[in-house]
Order: structure tokens, then sequence, then C-alpha cells
């Protein structure tokens, strides 16, 4: 009976999912996604990832809830043909306005960014004042402030701002000059003033304005970063679904955009802090 | 004899070319063309207009020369569907990367924004200095530098600076601010410094922030709107091609866009410095 047992634990053991060799599926409204796919690498070196940048029609964050779901659909469209074992909206926007559409059609895991995010916001907070920062559409959505309520579980106080210029000073390469740290201080003034001991990070441009902010915000304010919570979040789940990849070699990284394949090629290895050796352009429309 | 030509020339007189009655269609990456479609209504104010806003793919200025003609030819599609009887790309980045793809297959008179820029920058110019700011792909691409050569006739010193924040700040409604007036001082330097004593406002954005880069540039340096110029091309092409409309009222104004119409309506009448009070969605990409 034991031996019998053992034989099956080891069967199982070394039983590998074959769905597991599959690619992460990851989707952006353009570049900012990087900062978390970055975060993914650092945590899950042996998984193999495709990446889309929707940057033939970033941004996102000023556009209405129908057009970003309708962009979020193709986007996943487009993974799924690619065979993804999971799909990461890794874009606040998209996560906000699209996650139950993307959801409903995947047929594999969806992780967002949100939900991640609010969880460390909790884990770091200890006056229970937390803000948020984001695009126009994840602010005006609400989401934020839900999913901080849902997972706290106590009285919160929540200061929220949009702050619609970081997307176009972080994709200007002004991470940390005069300027951006004066929009920060118009844009971030009211949550100094709530005295908020945390700040998420609620879109995926803003870590590399990380300097900036807290220079703003002063040091002992805990900014948050949702790639990294991502990250584990991800981890967590294809462990649970018996679908991290079991290779030992470092994993391969696709990328593909809807803009020119250069261009993303480009400005993305600067995001990435990375070569980005090799793009495909995708006529998203067509999904 | 006499008498016969005079009937001929009356008869003449009182025909109306039935596409007279027909709209102008107007397209710009989003709310940017507002600023032209307002100078036109200035000036001819007895004709129809459908404008159609990309603001769902917006904006153009930092992506790829083949991104934006693909942009463009739906644009032109969509407009010709409407039946209009003249296009005008009033949009610098397109109209630097796409005029010769619309051109060839529109079928009506089209007209760019970059000539009537060059050649009222060149009637202003005493020194043969001139500036010019606009998008990242309208710098790049270096049309204005051949407009002004080609226009001039003249040996001139050109000085050119990509501006991209400029939309977004436009955007945001920061027209004249202290954040405004310090980024405007970083890229407006270097053309200070070349002396020009004329600047092309080369992107369909600028003119809304005239005050602030005034402010900087000093008041001797004459600031040109392509929008002005714009609209008196219309008039002239219309005229020669005997297509001014000859009705009396004013003319209506329809708007498309491809984001959501009730965003468009609320930030493009900010633009227009007029309520829009009607538009439609249109699905682009299916064009």
């Amino acid at each position: 009976m034991n031996n019998f047992n053992l034989a099956e634990i080891s069967e199982q053991e070394s039983y590998t999912n074959p769905m597991s060799e599959k690619a992460i599926g990851i989707f952006d409204s353009g570049l900012g996604g990087l900062t978390v796919l970055k975060e993914i690498v650092k945590l899950l070196p042996h998984e193999n990832t495709v990446y889309f940048g929707d940057s033939g029609r970033t941004p996102y964050g000023s556009k209405s809830g129908d057009t970003v779901r309708r962009y979020s659909q193709q986007n996943t469209r487009f993974l799924l043909e690619q065979g993804v074992k999971m799909i990461v909206i890794a874009c606040n926007t998209a996560s906000a306005q699209a996650y139950n559409e993307v959801k409903a059609m995947a047929g594999v895991p969806v992780i967002e960014v949100i939900s991640p995010g609010a969880q460390a916001a909790i884990a770091a907070t200890s006056s229970q004042r937390v803000g948020v920062i984001g695009t126009r559409g994840t602010v005006q959505s609400g989401v934020y402030a839900q999913a901080l309520t849902r997972v706290s579980g106590r009285p919160l106080r929540i200061s929220q701002q949009a702050c619609p210029l970081f997307v176009g000073l972080a994709e200007e390469g002004w991470w940390n000059n005069d300027i951006v740290r004066s929009v920060a201080s118009i844009y971030l003034e009211p949550l100094i003033k709530d005295n908020v001991d945390t700040l998420v990070l609620g879109c995926t441009h803003y870590p590399l304005l990380t300097q900036a902010i807290s220079s703003v915000m002063g040091p002992e304010v805990k900014l948050i970063n949702a790639g990294r919570s991502v990250a584990e979040q991800v981890r967590q789940q294809l462990q649970r679904a018996d679908l991290l990849n079991q290779q030992t070699t470092e994993g391969w990284h696709q990328f593909f955009t809807s803009d020119s394949a250069s261009h993303f090629q480009q400005l993305g290895s600067t995001f990435l802090e990375q070569r980005i050796k090799a793009a495909g352009h995708v006529e998203i429309e067509n999904y």
C-alpha cells in the first residue's frame, strides 16, 4: 500500500501540465505595462511571456469606458490567439473598465492590477489614510476606493487625484526634473493636506516618476507600486492552477504593438531598462 | 449679340453647382482641429461642415508614419461616405505623413495645414529666421522645413523643436499657468537663442497656448496660427472650383468621434469656445 502510494506521488511530481509551458499574456495601453512585466520576470524568471502594447491607440486614461472595453477585448483576442495560459491586464484604466468583459471571454485565469495594489496599500497603511493617483478614467471609475474598502474591512479615509500629465512626462523621459516636481506639487497638494501615509501609484507609468513623487510627498509616505504585488499574484494563481513553468532555463519574451515595431522597441527598451531586440506589428482593429 | 451674351452671363450667374451645397469635411486626431474649424466658420459662415475627431486613437504625434497613414485613410473614407465636397486635414501630423495618400483616394479637393502655415510665416518674417514647433512626428518628417524653403525662394535659417507635452497641457486646460510657461521655457530656449522673428505653431493644439508661448518668446516674435491661413485657402479653392455655398443662412455643423460622443461634446466645447450640442460615435476601424 505504502509503496503504491509513493509511486503515485512520484508520478504526480514528475507529471508536467502541458499548459504550463505556454506563455503568460500581458497587455497594456502602450509602454507602462512594461514596468509590470519587469516585476513578473524578476519574480518568475522561467516563465515565457507575450506582451502586447496598444501604442497605436494609447493612451486609454482619457478615453471613455466603452472605448477602453472594446480595445481590451481586441487585445485579449490577440493574446488568446497566441495560446497564452493566463492574461495579465497590466493597465489600471483597462483593469478598472474592462476586467469583467476580459474575464468573461478569456477561458484562462485573468489578473488585473487594482486588487493587488489595494492589498499592498492596506498592508502598508497605519493611519488608514490612503491616497490613490491615476488617470482620469481610473479615478472616475472609483474602483480603487471600492477595492481598498473591500480589502480593509476597517473605516478608511481615501483621497483620490487624477494626474493626466504624468503619462506624458514619463514618456518624454522627464522622470525627476523641476517640471515634473512642479506638476507633482500641484496634483499631490490635496493628498498632502489629507495626511495620507500610503499612496497607490494607480497607473503603470507612475513607478518611473517614483523619485519625484516621493520628494513631493515626503520620505515617510509609502508609495505602492502595484507591479510587485501583481507579480506575486501571478505566481500564486499559476501555482494554484498547476501552471508554473517547470523549465530551468530562462523564459523567452515576445513583444507586439499596434504602432510601428521599431518605435516600440526604441521607447520600450527605456521603460524596461533592457534592450528589446525584436517586436512585431499587429493590426489590432482586425481582432 | 450683346443681348444674347448678357442672357448667357445672367444664366451662368444664377446657376448653382449642386455640389456646392455639400459640406466641407474636416478631420483631426482629436480636438485640436476644432481650432481650424473655428477659423473656417468665422471666414465662411454659410458653409456646412462635417468634423471627425479621432479621439479614440489620439494622439497621432507620437505614432509612426505607417499608423498615421492608415488612420488618415480610414478618416477620409468616413468623410467621403458623408458626401463631402472637400477634405481638410486639420492635423499637422496627418498633413505631414498622409497628404499624398489622402489626395490619391479623395476625388475632391484636399487641403492640408502645412503649406498655408509656411506661406504665412514667409510673409511675416523679415530676418529670414523662422522657428517651427510641433509634435515629434511633424518635426521629424521635416515637411515644414521643405515647405518654408519652397515658398520662400530665399536663404532661410529654420529652427525646429518638438514640444510633445504641449498637447497634454492644452487638453488639461493648463493654457497659461506657471507650469506651461516653465515647459515652454525649456522647449523654446533653442529658438530664442537662434533669434527667430517668426514662430510657426505647427500643431493645431498650440494656438490655445498662444499667451504662454508669446510670454516666453517675447512680444516681438510673430506667432503663426495656421488655422487662419487654412481658412483662406479653403475659401480660395472652393471659389476656384465653383463650390462656394450660395445659401444665405448660417451653415450647419456635424461632429463625429471615435471615442464616446458625450466625452467629445464636453471637451470639444471648451476647444471650440462654443457649445457642441450633438456628436455621433463612429467605429472608425470598420472604415
